[in-house]
């Protein structure tokens, strides 16, 4: 048992170290957010509006006029970039200040700070980045789940009011699927708590894989595959830094190898963005995706039902906990065997944080 | 007039000394409220969660699982006690784990904390008492109304955004009826303003008498009981640290000595659990009993009824006192006649806090 | 460009300096609020109950009853006064406690502060003044507007989360009209940018006078009045330290003086008065008065219904600005051309509280 771990999350590192690694690309959107309007969200502490251009491209900004601090994402957008709606100053994708009504002369200082932004396989990044490393130092992640074509898929944003650590817990350990979603997706507590588990660390990935051998498949399965009967089950969750991948799926058992990329059977992929908010409050981005094998949109959007019962409840749970942290403020936490994956997590976390104070 | 009283009101005492008197039994719950639920409770700024075991014991413990600090209330009762709701940790009712799913070994400090508690006439009681007493040193107080089987009564809990002594003071000084609950069982205000009223003090009882010889029975008193004209009606007050008794009733003017405790006629009985939440919130457990002549349920729904709208006209009151206090805090306060009994009541407290400090 | 007004406008002065400017006449209320209930508000940190006795005149007391603190303005009504709604003080128009319901003997202590009030022009003013002025050093401002019978007008009240300079700002400068009030009166954003504005100081006043000759007149204008054509319009705002007057209208162009006090046509002369309720909220009293040609109730209704869409549009952007000010605490402000009223505001006050220090 790791005790460090569980101080971390008991109690946190000198101020000087900053709460989240900065030198990381984030969730700040899902693609189809970015329509017509811009949108104001708060992302690692820094307010931002975030817009799509005239020829599609994203950018983002710093949430506030350089004149009367009003929030950019309450004006308007515009061919040449974003109106304020207060008195009308016109800022580019790079926050230049292109127009002052009224004013032929546009002061040297009428501008805002402009971010860098991404959009990669529809999703929308951004990079803050530590002072050491202003410009990105790598690309956005690929997740080509949403672009291949093989699946289809849907998602949406959930506000947190917890840090987004306990998400990241909560999703590296799937045991709680018997306790937390007893009236979803769970059910038999001790299959997934009995679970064989293997964790590995891979850089500043770690990768949680569960198999539950020939078992019987839960009912969001059978209504969407026209399984034999009893399956070989599979969880691969993959940790990064600022998302995770959630795989699952089952063959008929013993039909195919579950630890094959290549495997067939039925799948769910989740992807899971963790953005910041505030020190204390959290960003969920998730998409859902699935290969069903007949009656597409029908399977699909019972995925996407019990997707969001599922999520509704994990958010009602680590809310409530958060909730009674901060009553117990400092008290020690016990940890058990299932919290050895959100350790491992939390050690990288804690590394990457020190590394770019 | 009593200025230190006034002071105590307004003012507060050296942070050294405990908020509330701590060796006291204090009320936690209604017996009805544990059913087969756990219920979360704040009690004397503790987060407890209550719950009834197998065999019908009541039980509390700290409402904070120690793996990772969900509150166990959020979780679900069994068999063999209270199984948190995310990761399945099993806890008895003396705050032992006797389970960690997908785990073999129980580590010792997988526990949390039990607090006593006790049922007695459908109240149930706990004790967190001071460093010097943490075992009870009495039973909890007995309250045969509940028990006797002479009476029909009901209750309820309610919520106060106010600290606990102001409603002691609300009960203590019957004199408002007349401007609170001007819309209910008061009108009169000169006959409770101008009322005899005596008080004493035994121990850390104190007792407020009033009678009200020869008046013209209220509304609720003719509709539950066949008065043949003017009534002798009586309201005795009797402060406990951890809870009021209001009794009152009447008998047909001169029938009857109304300071007989054996005296016939109409009653309805109080009971006032005033139980801190923290330092500025307060939970409020009440009860009242009656003794309809005839008619028994549609005369006792009737008291509730009315009990209810005044109680909830006390609310407002003095919630709306305290939040006022707060907006000129500091401020001093002046005494009238009718304080005498509230008064009192804060002696008795503040004697009581300095001596568990 | 000012610099130190936008400093002003981010920063704040010394704490010692009162945050408003205080021998001044504020608005407390509208005339008609006042009527068979007491009126609890906040002003300039002071609760006040505000009241009308029976003979009519206006009275404005602490809203605190001196024994146990609960509001006055939760009390009654009376011939006498107001009567606190706990134990029923009764207390006349200028704080002396007439009545203290059980006790015969009323002690020197039992008053409340009494507040310098005037009803002018059917608005309710309050005089707070410095420690150098407690008593008023003038009379309240006149505002025949509402007296003269030349006039229909109708009026309201508004919270704003905002503290009160940002009212006055938003007030100074109608350039916004093009912005903010896109979907009700606005629209043409380059006439209202680009009119002639010219500033003067007379004293503690700033006039901004815009005139816009030989324009197209706005739908409310041509709804409620017969004009021929295009119109010569004016905008006059007048800042006074605790209200504005903001007369806007039209004449058929070429046909009247604009700058004529006499002139004809048509005319919607608002009234703001904008007090101060803590450091970081408001109150804003506004009236809206206008001269129909014809169907005067009709469209009379027609000005407010519009007037009230484009405050309710101003209110969403204050306290929008004012939350992102917040969020960005102690940034620049740039200033713009349109500021130069609003600017020479903020100066008048900043002499004001520095003189009543």
């Amino acid at each position: 048992m790791s005790a460090s771990a569980a101080e971390s999350l008991a109690h946190d590192a000198a101020p000087s170290v900053p709460r989240f690694p900065l030198d990381q690309w984030y969730v700040a959107a899902l693609g189809w957010e970015l329509k017509d309007q811009p949108l104001g969200r708060t992302l690692l502490n820094k307010p931002v509006v975030l817009f799509r251009t005239a020829d599609g491209q994203v950018a983002a900004l710093e949430d506030r006029c350089c004149h009367r601090a009003l929030p950019l994402s309450n004006g308007t957008l515009e061919e040449r970039g974003v109106r304020c709606g207060y008195h009308g100053l016109l800022f580019s994708a790079d926050g230049k200040c292109l127009e002052i009504p009224g004013q032929d002369k546009l002061p040297s200082k009428a501008k805002v700070p402009a971010y860098h932004v991404r959009e990669q396989d529809r999703i929308v990044w951004i990079w803050f980045g530590s002072e050491a490393h202003p410009q990105p130092t790598c690309e956005p992640p690929v997740y080509d789940v949403h672009s291949s074509g093989k699946y289809l898929f849907d998602g949406d944003v959930y506000h947190y009011d917890a840090p987004y650590q306990l998400i990241h817990d909560n999703l590296m350990d799937l045991s709680h699927l018997g306790y937390v979603h007893l009236h979803t997706i769970g059910g038999n507590a001790s299959i997934h708590m009995n679970a064989q588990m293997k964790v590995e660390e891979i850089g500043d990935v770690v990768r949680v894989v569960r198999h539950m051998p020939d078992s019987v498949p839960p009912p969001t399965y059978t209504a969407a595959y026209p399984f034999k009967g009893n399956v070989d089950r599979w969880q691969e969750i993959e940790f990064h830094v600022s998302h995770l991948r959630i795989w699952t799926g089952a063959v008929d058992a013993s039909t195919d190898a579950v630890d094959d990329p290549e495997r067939g059977g039925f799948h769910m992929r989740g992807f899971h963005g963790v953005t910041p908010e505030t020190d204390t409050t959290s960003h969920y981005f998730w998409t859902m995706a699935t290969n069903p094998k007949s009656d597409p949109e029908a399977v699909k959007a019972k995925v996407i039902e019990q997707t969001i019962l599922t999520f509704d409840e994990d958010k009602v749970v680590v809310e409530a906990q958060y909730r009674n942290m901060c009553r117990f403020e400092g008290r020690p936490l016990l940890d058990i065997h299932v919290d050895a994956g959100a350790n491992r997590a939390r050690r990288i976390i804690e590394q990457l944080r020190n590394s770019t104070r």
